[in-house]
C-alpha cells in the first residue's frame, strides 16, 4: 500500500472539492492499494473519498487474497449472483452525508460500469482522474528507481538467454518460450507484455506476433521485452544479427542507433518531450529513411508499461528530474528490415540512467 | 474474416435503425475481422454501417499485419501524433449523409474515448451492442466446435506435462513454466490466461496466484489453465494430489465431483442456466460446504475465455444447442484446502461434448 501517494490524491480531492475518487485501472489500483489482480469482467474497484477512509471493492473470491496484500483498510466482496454497484453504492452511502461530485478514470471505466454506478446518485461526473493519477506517477521516487533498475536487470538477462537461443532452425516462437521460460524457473513470473522476437523481414512489423519464422543466416533479429519485478516493469529492444549482416541492413541499424544515441544524450530536465522525439526523428530523416519511423520516440513506465510522458511531437511536457521513459526509435521497411534500439531512463539533475546495460551497437551471432 | 456474422450484425442494426456500430472490443474486433491485436492505450476500432463496408481502423505501425490478416475491407491507420477521433469522424462522415444513431459497445468502450468520439456527432448513443455480439456469438457453428474441441485437447496436453512436472521440491512458479514452456515448443503461443497453480492451501484462493510455494507430498495441487488455438481458447481445471491425500481433502474432491457431474448429466437444451448453477450448488450445500462455493458455475467462452452464457443463480436465460460454456464446481476452505474441476461443453440436442478429456476422478501423483 502507498499511503503517502493516497494521501497526495486525497489533498488533489479536497483542493478540487471532489467527495470520492473511483479508480478501476488495475494497474492503478495495484498503486495505490498494493494489491495486484486482473478481474477480467467483473468489478475490481477502489474508492477513495477527499477526507476518510479509503476501501476496496473485489469478486468475493478475491477478498482473501486482498486481504493479505500490503493493503491495510477494509476490503468489500460481492458474489455473482450480487449487484456489485447497490453494494457499493450502500457503502458510500454510509460514508458520507452530503454526495456531490465523483471523480473518474475515464480512460479505465467502461461506459456500462459507469452507468450501472452513477444511476445510483445526483452528482456531477465531470472530472477526470487519469490526469491526476498519471501525473502523480510522473516523478518517481529513489525506491521505485531501484525497483525499476533491478526489473532493467532481469531484461538484460533475457538478452542474453535469447541471443543465446539463436541458431539454424530455431523459431521466433522457440526463441520466446527459451526466454519465459528460464525467466520463470528463476522466479520471474510476469513479463511486462508478450515477448517479441521477430526475425528477418518480420521486424519490419513493429508489433508482429512471433511465429514459426524460422532464423536465418545474414538476417536481423528483434528482441522487444520486459519483465515485471515487484510490481514494476522493464521494457527494451535490441536488434542483432544471426552471422555477417547485409551491407544496408547494417547501414539501417547504425542510423537507428545515431538516432537513440543522439536522443539519450540530449536528456536532462528543461528539454520537452517533443523535442526528444525531434531530436531522434531529425538524425533518422537527415539519412532519408523520416517516413519509415512510424511511432512516437517513447514512452513512460513504471507499475504499468505505458505511463506518462509520451515523447511525441505536439507534447510540450517539460521533462524533470525523477521522470522515467524509453527512448525507442525505429526504421521498419516493409518486406526488407526492420530495427528498433530501446533503453529505458531515469532522469538526473544532468542526465540519464538506462536502466538496461545490454550493448547496442550492432551484435553479430555466430 | 467472419462475413457471415458481419451481415448478421448489419441486419440487426438495420432492424433497429442504426446507422453505425463502433467495436471496441479486441476480442470482438478480433472475432468479426479475423485480425486480433490488443492496442493497448492506442485505439483500435472496427466500424461497421448498417449498409455498405465497413472498416478497421488502427494504430499506423499495424496497418501492415491489419492488412495481411484475412480481413478485406479497407484498413486505416493514424500516427500517434495525430488526432484518431478526428480522423474516424472524418472517414464516417464521408460515408453517411445522414448521421442519427450509433451503437457502442458499452462493456468496452471507455468514457475517455466516448467523449472524444461523441465530439465530433450529434447523435443518440444509448444502443448497447454488447449483448447484440454476445449473442451473435452465443450459438457456436460446428467448425468453431471442432477449433474449441482442438484448444481442448491442448488443455489434456497441459494437464499432462504439469502431472508431470509435479516431484518433491518443484514450486508452483517452475511447473506453471514447464508447462508453458513445453506448449510453445509445440506450436501453442498463447494461454487463454495466465497458467494457475496453487499448492495446498494456496488452492483455497480461487484466483491466487503461483508462487514460490513448493507441492507437499499430501496435498493437493490445483491446475487452471487454457490455451489459445487458431482464435479459440479452452480452460479447463483438475485438483490432483502429491502423493496420498488426506481423509478429509479426498472427501471434498468427492463432493466437488459429484457435484461437476451432476451439473454435467443435467446440461440439455431447455434447461436454465440458473437451473444448471444450482444442481451443482445444491449438491455442495447437501454436504454442508454451500458457504465454500463462492463463485457461479460457469460461463461461456469462445474467441474469448469470457463468453455468455453465465451460469449463475438469476440467469434464466434457456439452454440451446450449441451453446458453449464450462462447469466448475469449487469449494475453498481457507487454509485448509482448495478444489475445483472444471470442463467445457458444447450442447447437443440430447446432451453435452466436453471439450477436455482428462479423467477427472482423483489422481494421485507418486
Amino acid at each position: 500500500m502507498n499511503l503517502e501517494k493516497i494521501q497526495a490524491l486525497q489533498h488533489h480531492l479536497q483542493e478540487n472539492e471532489i467527495d470520492w475518487a473511483y479508480l478501476s485501472d488495475p494497474g492503478h489500483i495495484a498503486y495505490f492499494s498494493g494489491y495486484h489482480s486482473e478481474p477480467h469482467e467483473r468489478i475490481l474497484a477502489l474508492f477513495i473519498p477527499a477526507v476518510g477512509e479509503p476501501f476496496l471493492f473485489t469478486p468475493a473470491l478475491e477478498v482473501q487474497a486482498a486481504s493479505e496484500s500490503s493493503w491495510s483498510f477494509e476490503v468489500f466482496g460481492y458474489l455473482d449472483n450480487e449487484a456489485p454497484y447497490q453494494l457499493i453504492a450502500d457503502l458510500i452511502k454510509k460514508r458520507s452525508k452530503s454526495l456531490a461530485r465523483f471523480a473518474f478514470e475515464k480512460s479505465s471505466l467502461n461506459l456500462k460500469n459507469f452507468e450501472l454506478f452513477t444511476q445510483y446518485f445526483n452528482g456531477d461526473y465531470s472530472y477526470d482522474l487519469t490526469p491526476v493519477i498519471q501525473c502523480l506517477q510522473l516523478i518517481k521516487t529513489p525506491r521505485e528507481c531501484e525497483l525499476l533498475l533491478e526489473a532493467g536487470s532481469w531484461a538484460d538477462v533475457a538478452f542474453e538467454i535469447g541471443f543465446k537461443a539463436i541458431q539454424a532452425g530455431a523459431t521466433e516462437s522457440e526463441i520466446v518460450a527459451e526466454i519465459e521460460y528460464q525467466l520463470k524457473r528463476r522466479g520471474v513470473s510476469h513479463m511486462s507484455f508478450d515477448t517479441i522476437v521477430l526475425a528477418g523481414e518480420n521486424a519490419a512489423k513493429p508489433h508482429g506476433n512471433p511465429g514459426d519464422t524460422q532464423v536465418k543466416p545474414h538476417e536481423f533479429v528483434l528482441f522487444d521485452l520486459g519483465v515485471i519485478w515487484k510490481g514494476y516493469c522493464s521494457d527494451a529492444t535490441r536488434t542483432v544479427s544471426y552471422k555477417e549482416p547485409k551491407d544496408f541492413d547494417r547501414k539501417i541499424h547504425e542510423i537507428v542507433l545515431e538516432a537513440q544515441l543522439n536522443a539519450q544524450q540530449a536528456i536532462k530536465p528543461g528539454i520537452t518531450a517533443a523535442e526528444l522525439d525531434a531530436v531522434a526523428r531529425n538524425t533518422i530523416a537527415s539519412y532519408g529513411y523520416g517516413e519509415y519511423f512510424t511511432h512516437r520516440l517513447g514512452h513512460g513506465l513504471g507499475t504499468t508499461v505505458h505511463e506518462f510522458p509520451s515523447l511525441v511531437e505536439g507534447n510540450d511536457l517539460v521533462i524533470e528530474e525523477g521522470m522515467c521513459f524509453s527512448i525507442e526509435p525505429g526504421i521498419y521497411i516493409p518486406g526488407k528490415v526492420g530495427v528498433r534500439i530501446e533503453d529505458c531512463y531515469y532522469v538526473t539533475k544532468d542526465g540519464a540512467i538506462p536502466f538496461t546495460k545490454t550493448p547496442k551497437a550492432l551484435q553479430i551471432i555466430e
